[in-house]
């Protein structure tokens, strides 16, 4: 292909240039001295975009490999987990837990609804046997476009003294949006290469506190692969319990070194949160809704109520065969009701104006009435408020 | 560099993905058979985007050197020829063909104006004794973002019946705009590789018609490295007289097989035309001046006012260091006076929709009024317009 690709679905997202050819070095030997460093340097810089000083480990593994890896290192048969549970990746974890014997209590909303402070507090505190091993929730839920609020929510559970860990997906946060482990005091919070490390997939990450430690000791739930131990006790001689995927070790130490050595990890989230405040003005300034409960939008992934008399599959022919821009669409129930729009990763204001600019024609094209120039104008509006617009 | 670019000179331009990662091979033996290959596939390709049955020779060179192969391959000293100056770039051939002992007839327009049939006919109709040699002619002017009319300058100089042959500097213009070397009889057609073919630099392209090979015999001008008919002779053995970039050549056959068999030569001029007319209209939109005159406008760069109190350096590092967006500024006389966007190659309207909302606020952010959004309303409708805009 001669054009350039706007790949606007939730992750995997954009690779940047000099990442990509970061993964075209030859192999090393994963058991050598280069690798050694390599592991060494990752887990450092993972360390800091995690901003915690738990141990942080990596798997050759998707994101979801890292939920089940949660599941199996912390708990029992028969152990209770509490679930917020908003859209279909947050729903994951309970069917993971279920498929591993453990009792799941769901706190269940409506897609694009959140889960709120006081929802977890009013079931820690009915919960007199201290039952609950551990609260499960999304950092950030793509099905529908919405960001918790763990910091609310973790401090609550702190305040309620109840002695269940946290277990927090960040996946589609991690690298994006601010999380503060440590601050937060967040027990397990799991992560993969393909958000905001702009990576290829392939590469899951964890980071687990003492308190999650002492829930690995007592876990009988089987594990190999997925062991924590095994791969911290490897990782002590610089190695792994089998093949790390090296390439995108080489990938993330560029990733690592644009993130905080270059941007650095507060520019990063302060980005997205422009970039994704200007993706959704731009949508309401198209007419368009936004899918999300108010307050909760995430700032990585806009998901926009298809509008009356429109196709999704039209609309997003139109954008990947004449704008080459390839967005996401409804996911189960959501079929066809609503469009998603990824803004994770390497994505600037030019690429707003670009992405957002070829959905307002693509709608046109597909019979909706809009004043073209509407997705721009609050784009551009909205980037020159929130940034330091004066020049000179 | 994290962020995506756009190279927005008026080339070297934006090179697409694959035609870097084609540069990326490992060298090859350019005495061998693969090499021998590429000549005679890269050759044809060539024919065909320069519409012609003539010879097509290639030189290790940038695009002046393949003015002054012209200028010594076809004359002698004292020979005069007649150039249409009308900027930095057709002006060159000018002042290479003085330095080679010849004299120079010039039709010299204001810069920003175009040389037209008629004054082209007036000189070589006052050219009783048929002195004139050569007419030579910009296609493309990069200076002040003119294109010239050579189909209906290159008809009238058939019709004054005036045995001169045309030489054409298309480096601008050349898979970008329609250039019918052959149906519009022109001799010499120049080009390179950084423009329209979206390649790095460092190749340089000729066509040759058979009554420029017979001046080339008469030819008593010193020439050994643009000697058309050493290398004419070497290629009939698949070889050159010295080392050609052979990595160019990997580049040329993937450009080749993008412009010929993937989007095809016919589509990639009207999507220039589309792109060109975009951006036009979006300055307009903007309240901005063309410094083209009307009806001459280039579809490969823009040359536009710079508007009253703001300056173009600052309007420059704005575009550049906020939002990656490198423009070029005016040359010699016009400089301060007038910004520059090229448009050539791998440009889709995405790219249209963030180079121009990038100019608008950049221009914004310089103390211009103008309403946020109006380039990207310009933008669409113009494409809306000029594409078939109905979908199923």
């Amino acid at each position: 292909m001669n054009s350039r690709q706007y790949l606007q679905i939730p992750g995997p997202t954009n690779i940047p240039d000099r990442i990509l050819r970061s993964l075209s070095q030859p192999l090393i030997n994963h058991r050598g001295p280069e690798f050694e460093q390599l592991l060494a340097e990752n887990t450092q810089g993972l360390k800091k975009v995690f901003r915690t000083a738990n141990d942080v480990l990596m798997f050759p593994s998707s994101g979801s490999g890292m939920l089940e890896s949660a599941v199996v290192n912390l708990f029992s048969p028969g152990d209770t987990v509490l679930v917020g549970s908003v859209g279909v990746f947050s729903e994951r974890i309970a069917v993971i837990a279920e498929s591993h014997q453990l009792k799941v209590i769901r706190i269940k909303k409506e897609w694009g609804q959140a889960v709120k402070a006081d929802d977890v507090r009013e079931v820690l505190e009915g919960d007199r046997e201290k039952k609950i091993k551990a609260v499960c929730l999304p950092h950030n839920e793509t099905t529908s476009g919405i960001t918790l609020d763990i910091e609310g929510i973790a401090r609550m559970i702190k305040k309620t003294g109840h002695p269940a860990v946290t277990v927090v997906d960040a996946i589609s946060s991690l690298a994006c949006v601010p999380l503060e482990t440590d601050l937060w005091g967040i027990d397990i919070v799991v992560s993969a290469s393909q958000k905001g490390f702009m990576l290829p997939p392939g590469l899951g990450f964890v980071s687990v506190s003492p308190k999650a430690w002492e829930l690995r000791e007592r876990s009988t739930l089987p594990k190999w692969y997925w062991d924590y131990k095994a791969v911290k006790e490897k990782n002590k001689a610089h190695q792994f319990p089998y093949t790390p995927p090296t390439t995108l070790f080489f990938g993330l130490k560029e990733s690592l070194t644009i993130l905080l050595n270059e941007e650095g990890i507060e520019n990063v989230w302060r980005r997205h949160a422009v970039i994704g405040t200007a993706v959704r003005n731009a949508a309401l300034a198209m007419g368009l809704s936004l899918f999300a409960e108010k307050g909760y939008e995430s700032d990585t992934v806009t998901a926009i109520t298809m509008p009356e008399g429109i196709a999704y599959k039209a609309l997003a022919e139109v954008l990947r065969d004449r704008y080459h821009v390839i967005i996401g669409g409804g996911l189960q129930k959501l079929q066809g009701k609503i469009f998603r729009i990824g803004h994770i990763g390497a994505l600037h204001i030019p690429e707003v104006f670009a992405i957002m600019g070829a959905v307002e024609m693509a709608l046109v094209q597909c019979g909706y009435k809009v004043r073209l120039g509407s997705a721009a104008q609050a784009a551009a509006e909205t980037y020159l408020r929130m940034t330091s617009a004066a020049v000179g």
